[in-house]
């Protein structure tokens, strides 16, 4: 964050590399998209307004393609494209997105302001981006919630002057909700029955620990109703021996917790 | 550039790719300066002043010393590090940079603002880059000119309200110029004995054409006299057949002008 002119600018960059953030062979218009809407839900989870971004563009197998893609999501989200950087590589196709946005409150909500007593909300369902990539392998459903995340820039502005911390979830709620409690110096519990699914019930557990959905994660004080469609999932409590209760208990260290990508 | 606030905000990435825009095996803190720099140079050029950057970093041989190296620089130019990513890869490290600034005269200098009858001037000597890359590769000589570039950000500022067009030497004075020239709808007529150099007479014809030195390339209207150390260079001319004469007629296209990299 920068304050500029009496404006509270709000910054963020996402890197993907291909291999490790997008498969090589996905649809480049695909990787455009994302490349743009990741960034956009971080300034979402400000309650940030677009202003633009700069793009960081190693050239790859369907430049046309990605152009055109990017010029898509770009005119969806209404975000104009301000620069940037083109090379030319060898090794595996990486992408840069810088994404600058106006804050629409002050203060700029972030991860660490939960309080005791807060109630912890999730915007949407989860399961969907984990569905989605089973898509592209060949598995049955739609692969659009993996390859087209949603930025809930709307959702974020209404919710901005709110809450009391707030975040997107892009690696896992599990992952995501212990990095707020560490921030926060809570401990947040979650009722792992209360989160909406996207896919079969069978799968809660993985959902829960499947990143890129982009639903937006926040605390409210007790009693205050969010002015969007949202799921009240757990609670914080005063910080304990772990971040993170679910059901009551810390999750069991053997499973990750989400995506803990470099 | 952005407008915000009633401030007018920089903005310029650079990407950078081990084995294009690095050797893999340069020092890591030499490597973060000069990522710093060229995007601080870039800055410098619009006359802006640095507000921050975002960091995008692939994990890459020694991070500790990247990091200690991008430390000395931030400080070195009193700029702070805002946000940015950072991801784990297999291929070549892939390194970028976003530079904000905030523009300190109105209008921001541009390569478009060049007029015919302007004087064509640059700051300092050209060379310097080309003889520490090869310092790197065991010649004689320092390698500091090509391992750390200086951002003339003072030049800048000075310079800023004064120039018609201004842009910094990255590329080659022959290809930038050369843009100036196309962006300006002019012709540049540069003397080429005229550029002060860092090497030996005997390379004059390749210091023109190897960039990476950094130096300011502007315009002032005739009779102007600059306000830091520079040798005017040439003239701006009606547009003529070519964008750039060099000695009167147009450089040889065998030869490429300056480094056309990705």
């Amino acid at each position: 964050m920068l304050e500029l002119g009496g404006e509270a600018l709000v910054l963020t960059h996402d890197a993907m590399l291909a291999g490790t953030h997008f498969l090589p062979d996905q649809d480049p218009a695909d990787i455009a998209w994302k490349l743009l809407a990741t960034n956009l839900s971080d300034l979402a989870s400000k309650g940030a307004e677009p202003l633009g971004v700069l793009l960081s563009y190693q050239l790859g197998p369907d430049d046309a393609r990605f152009a055109a893609g990017l010029g898509a999501a770009l005119a969806h989200y209404g975000v104009p494209l301000l620069g940037g950087d083109t090379v030319a590589g060898t090794g595996p196709q990486a992408l840069g997105l810088t994404a600058l946005g106006r804050a629409t409150c002050r203060p700029v909500p972030g991860r660490s302001g939960a309080r005791v007593g807060d109630a912890l909300w999730l915007t949407g369902a989860l399961g969907g981006a984990m569905l989605g990539l089973e898509a592209l392998h060949g598995g049955p459903g739609d692969p659009r919630p993996y390859t087209r995340p949603v930025a809930l820039l709307a959702e974020g502005r209404a919710l901005a002057p709110r809450v009391s911390a707030m975040m997107d979830v892009s690696d896992g709620l599990l992952l995501d909700a212990t990095r707020m409690a560490q921030a926060s110096a809570v401990t947040l519990a979650i009722d792992s029955t209360l989160p909406p699914l996207a896919c079969a019930e069978a799968r809660r557990a993985e959902a829960l620990r499947w990143g890129e959905d982009y639903q937006l994660l926040f605390t409210l004080p007790a009693g205050l109703v969010p002015p969007v469609p949202a799921t009240r999932i757990g609670q914080a409590l005063p910080p304990g021996a772990a971040p993170l209760l679910v059901d009551g208990t810390p999750p069991a260290s053997a499973a990750p917790l989400g995506w803990e990508h470099g």
